[in-house]
């Protein structure tokens, strides 16, 4: 536990690939392999903190750039990563004293991909798990919600690649149909609907079969920004009838058009797409836009990140939840870690973790189970590499030819004219 | 290290007196005595964690009542040690959903009562400065400022009470002089005078003195909201002269007469009395009547809890600095520690330390050189208690008879007609 033996010696980053389903949203469709980066951090005594983060070529550059800075920093100066991950990736000057208006995505990830090696580090050096080292639980675990998807049986022109086994989801009977196997497979207690692929009205058709199939499920709808504030202001009595939605999330793509549909939306509105950086809050704040806020550690800058953020939406009676893109069970377990320490996490997070079958963690995938995961037991985040899965996801990536993830384009494979032009309906 | 023997096997509270200068405000003056409390937390392999709080009787019955539900607790467990002070302390049942409207004081007070002596132990555990616990370091040292007071040459009806060597301070003659030596002797690069105790115009006249002796010294003036909105008014014109004032300090006494005042302040407004608690930040940001926090660990809940707030300052572009009662050397290493972790500690930060002669710690007073002190070396707070030092203020407690701070009482032995009241001009 010396100062010199858990020094930083070597920051590794190997981009992955994972099969993912033919999922639709409001931009196309999922292509055959999501990207993904894994990053290891590890210090003199032979300690591994693992992180992960976007696979796209921007992200891989900047972490790049990153790694071999970070020699010689001891795992607990988050500060020092701080200046070193400024120094080398964003625009905006920052004297601390602000945050920029526009926020800075590109540095805030890079943050985040080493802040959780960092901080799974200080959980080994501690022998303590992550959460403790986080200020420790105020809940034994994260309940998680049933991500449904509208999605096509198979991939296109992509002969070798297994087909998955959830079947074609385009109808509302086959949604409630993927809805009782997620439940039926994970315990999960609440649903939400990634939209904007079908007319509005069509999609509250699913969202009523599933209320009749699930009654009592909270649930969710995400357009993705798909819709217009008309098209919103229209449909809004539907989704407001007999309570239908929990929250409705992201109908429209920008924050004054949110502050717009906030003025006579009944229900709350959630966001993963408009604010999503401290320097979107007093707008936020101002406008009253936004009543549920779909954090994520990977882009709002890490795990304390997201502790600040809960405590200034708690601050401000914004409600907390978690978002999810593609993802392997080490995001899982930090965003695990970081969810059972936060008071006014009131939502069930979302997670496509059910939409994965690879996995890059020793042990196969985590288990969620009645709805709900626990942080994974053990010094920090409590996951180790299986390095054989590692270098055969990496292979995957060598292979797979994706660079930059691209709905749209996969979508005209099934459908050449397709726009993902947004509102779309 | 293991959790077995650094789990907290018991937590003691000391209440203290020390010698106070006859120091004036708007309340009246400084009694003979000041008190404060001293806790320790002790883990079972014989560590001890330090902190330090207000010794008035109802802090006191508060960090009785907590301590020894203490017992057991893992001192990285800040959430556990929340539970129990939320369960002992405070009226607002607190779901974590929001903080309330109104703030609480006792409540939050309490909490970084121990939070502080938990931060520490971590440290301790961690064989690191409390500031590496906290994140580590974004500057060296914290800059303080010269924080001038009117005050009497000595107290009332105390025969054996020794008299200070300040001597008397009434006119700006002897605010220079007061300041001279506060520079001299601690390099202080800023300048800050109590006032709410003259008619404006005098004070502004102290203001000017210290100006032409000091030319360059940022300056501040806090009259502890003793001003009505139209006084502040009035004398804007003057203490905006050529931009006599670094920032206003709480002329006005409620939030919604700050509110007013900004908006014909041409110069930033501070406080430490109307944005005291999370639960004020939203009409604080919604009426822009605070351009600078002076946080507090002490009431603000602790060292996470103002780090929390240096981040909601960040994001909404108010200034950070911090506020200080009378205090020992336990509380002065703790507001360095987090302090260096803060980018936007932007001001220096007041301390009564250079008036206070008594001292708790090991060693005596801690160094302010050059207006800057650097966090104590060594692992956690770096400060450990002188116990003799300790029981001899202990005795002072015991034998001085106060049990609560009461400067008007105090004043009145002066002035027998004196009325608190505010706004008094
Ligand atoms: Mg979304
Ligand atoms: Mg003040």
């Amino acid at each position: 536990m010396s100062l010199s033996t858990t020094r930083i010696v070597a920051a590794r980053v190997t981009p992955i690939a994972f099969r993912d389903p033919p999922l639709l949203n409001v931009a196309g469709v999922h292509e055959p392999w999501a990207l993904r980066s894994i990053i290891e951090v590890e210090t003199a005594d032979g300690r591994v903190g693992l992180g992960e983060s976007y696979g796209n070529l921007e992200t891989l550059e900047h972490l790049a750039k990153i790694a071999p800075q970070l020699v010689g920093l001891d795992p607990f100066d988050l500060n020092a990563l701080t200046r070193v991950v400024y120094g080398l990736v964003g625009n905006n000057p920052d004297t601390g004293a602000t945050f920029a208006p526009e926020g800075d995505k590109a540095r805030a990830s890079a943050l985040a991909a080493f802040e959780v090696p960092f901080l799974d580090l200080q959980g080994q050096i501690l022998d303590r798990p992550l959460y403790q080292v986080l200020g420790g639980a105020v809940r034994p675990h994260v309940a998680y919600s049933a991500y449904l998807f509208y999605k096509f049986a198979q991939h296109k022109e992509d002969p070798g690649y297994p087909t998955d086994d959830w079947g074609e989801a385009l109808t509302p009977a086959q949604l409630v149909q993927q809805a009782r196997r997620m439940i039926d497979s994970y315990g999960f207690g609440s649903i939400k609907l990634k939209a904007g692929v079908f007319p509005p009205e069509e999609e509250i058709a699913g969202l009523k079969a599933l209320r009749a199939a699930f009654p009592g499920y909270p649930l969710r709808i995400d357009p993705n920004g798909g819709w217009s504030v008309a098209t919103t202001r229209r449909i809004m009595p539907l989704l407001a009838a007999e309570g239908l939605l929990e929250y409705l999330e992201d109908p429209v793509s920008t924050l004054e058009e949110m502050g717009e549909v906030a003025q006579f939306s009944p229900m709350p509105l959630a966001t993963n797409m408009v604010t999503v950086a401290f320097g979107h809050i007093p707008k936020t704040v101002q406008l009253d836009a936004v009543q549920v806020i779909l954090s994520d550690h990977h882009y709002w800058g890490g795990l304390r990140a997201t502790q600040h953020l809960a405590t200034l939406c708690r601050t401000f009676g914004i409600g907390i939840s978690m978002h999810s893109n593609s993802h392997m069970g080490i995001s899982l377990a930090a965003m695990t870690h970081v969810g059972v320490t936060l008071p006014n996490l009131s939502y069930a997070c979302d997670t496509h973790y059910p939409w994965q079958e690879d996995e890059v963690i020793a042990g196969g995938k985590l288990s969620i189970r009645n709805g709900v995961l626990a942080p994974p037991p053990g010094p920090g985040l409590g996951v180790t590499l299986d390095r054989q899965a590692l270098a055969r996801l990496h292979q995957n990536y060598l292979d797979c030819g994706i660079r930059k993830r691209d709905d749209a384009k996969e979508m005209r494979k099934h459908q050449p004219d397709f726009n993902p032009q947004c509102p779309r309906f």
